[in-house]
C-alpha cells in the first residue's frame, strides 16, 4: 500500500466540521468521496486537526493508504475536480509508510482574525470575529507573551476536552494589525479542545479592560477555566500550517 | 423632506447586483425593505453605481428621501438590525437637499483581486479570480499607466453600453500584490459598462505575455473592443470608494 499525504484548504462556513458524521457536511467525506471516485476504494483518512464547523484551514493535513497506482501528485489535480469549490487539495505527496498526519505533529500554527471596525462588515463575516470595542493591543502583546514557553493549559481547555495531559508548549504567541483586522498567530506543540478560541477571547477582554493583564499568568497558576475569558466563535479561526 | 446619505458594505456573492429587480435579490431591495420597515415609507434609493450580481462593494453610496424624523446616524444602525448579513451600512448622514448619489459623483475607486497561485483558492473563490499563469508585474504596471489621464475608452466598454460619450479620466491605475493576492486600484472620473473589467482582463493578458505592452495605446487609438484582453469574472470586483 502506498501512503499519500494531502495539503487541504477549506472555507469552514458551510461544513459542520473536519470530522466524519453520520448525515452532516463534513470536509473529510467531501475528501473520501473524491478518492472513492478515483480509486474505488472506501478510504480512512486520518487527518492532522479536527476543527470544528465554521473554522476554515489553508494548511489541514491528511493521509491515506492506497493500492491505486495514480501519480502521488497527480491527486491533487484530480481531486479538485471532483470536489465542491470550498474545499481545495494543494498538494499531494507519497510519504514514507510510517507517516500518520494526526501522530507525530512538531508543531500547529493557528491565526485568528477580528475585524475590529465601527460597524460589523458584510465581507468578513464569515472570516473574522466582529468586535466593536477599542483594544489595547499593547495589553494584549504583553500578555499574549505570557503564553510562550511550555505550561499546563487546563484553564484554557473547553469542557469536553479529553486530553491525557494538558501541559502543551507554545512557540509563539503573537497578534498584529492588517488594516482594520487584528490577526493573531498561534504556534505550538498541540492544542487542547477550543485553546485557540479561549487565548483569543482572554486576550481580547485583556485589551478591552475586562481582565487584567496577570490573568493569563494566573490561569496558567490556577488552573481554572471560570476565570479567562469568553470562547470567541468559529468563524475567526484558521487551520494555517503543521509541521511534522 | 430630509435627504439621507447611505454608506454600504456589501458581499455581492448571493445577490442579483445592485439594483432592484422584479423577483430577484438585490441590494437597493433588501435597503428599501429595511427602510420601510422603520419608516412606513417607500422609498427610492439613489445608487451611485449598479454594480452587477457577485460583485462586492465597501463603499457603495446612496440616499433617500424621507419625512420621518429618526435622526440621521441612527438609520445605520437601525437597518442592520433589520438587514440580512451580507450588507451593511456603515454610516448614515443628512446631507444638503440638491444631493443625488448617481448624479455629481467627483470619482470613483474600484479594487480588483487576482488569486495567482499554483492551486485555486478554496477561501478566496468568491472574493477572487483565479490565474494560475505567472504574471509579469512590471509589464502589467507599465501598461496601467497608460490609462491615467483622459482618453477615450471606447474600446474599454462592453457590448450594452449606453453612455452618452465614452471619454473617461483616469486618475489613478494601479497594482501591487498583497502575498499570492494581485490588488488592482483604479480611480476615475466615471466608468463604462464593464470597464474596470476590461482594463484587468487586459492588463493580464499583458501579464501573461499573450497581448503586447502597448494594447493599451492602440485600445485607445483604435477604439475595438475586440483587440483587448477578456472580461475578468464579477467576484474579484470591489466599489471600494466614491467621492463627491
Amino acid at each position: 500500500m502506498r501512503n499519500i499525504k494531502l495539503i487541504t484548504e477549506y472555507d469552514g462556513t458551510d461544513f459542520y466540521g473536519w470530522q466524519r458524521q453520520s448525515t452532516l457536511r463534513s470536509v473529510q467525506q467531501s475528501l473520501e468521496d473524491a478518492i472513492f471516485t478515483l480509486t474505488g476504494e472506501n478510504v480512512n483518512l486520518n487527518g492532522s486537526s479536527r476543527t470544528d464547523g465554521g473554522v476554515h484551514a489553508m494548511g489541514h493535513v491528511s493521509n491515506f493508504l492506497t493500492a491505486s497506482t495514480i501519480p502521488a501528485e497527480r491527486f491533487a489535480i484530480a481531486m479538485n475536480a471532483l470536489l465542491p469549490d470550498d474545499v481545495v487539495v494543494k498538494g499531494s505527496f507519497e510519504m514514507p509508510e510510517d507517516f500518520h498526519a494526526r501522530f507525530g505533529t512538531k508543531s500547529k500554527t493557528y491565526r485568528y482574525r477580528i475585524c475590529n471596525t465601527n460597524f460589523p462588515s458584510a465581507l468578513e463575516r464569515n472570516r473574522s470575529c466582529y468586535i466593536r470595542l477599542p483594544l489595547d493591543l499593547e495589553a494584549m502583546k504583553n500578555a499574549a507573551n505570557c503564553l510562550v514557553g511550555e505550561h499546563d493549559f487546563k484553564a484554557f481547555m473547553a469542557v469536553g476536552g479529553t486530553a491525557k495531559t494538558t501541559i502543551r508548549k507554545m512557540y509563539e504567541v503573537d497578534l498584529w494589525k492588517e488594516g482594520e483586522v487584528v490577526v493573531f498567530q498561534i504556534k505550538g506543540s498541540g492544542f487542547l479542545y477550543n485553546m485557540v478560541r479561549i487565548i483569543v477571547g482572554t486576550l481580547i477582554e485583556v485589551g478591552m479592560g475586562k481582565l487584567p493583564p496577570d490573568i493569563v499568568t494566573k490561569m496558567i497558576e490556577v488552573g481554572d477555566r471560570r476565570i479567562g475569558g469568553r470562547t470567541v466563535p468559529p468563524q475567526g479561526l484558521y487551520l494555517y500550517e503543521v509541521e511534522y
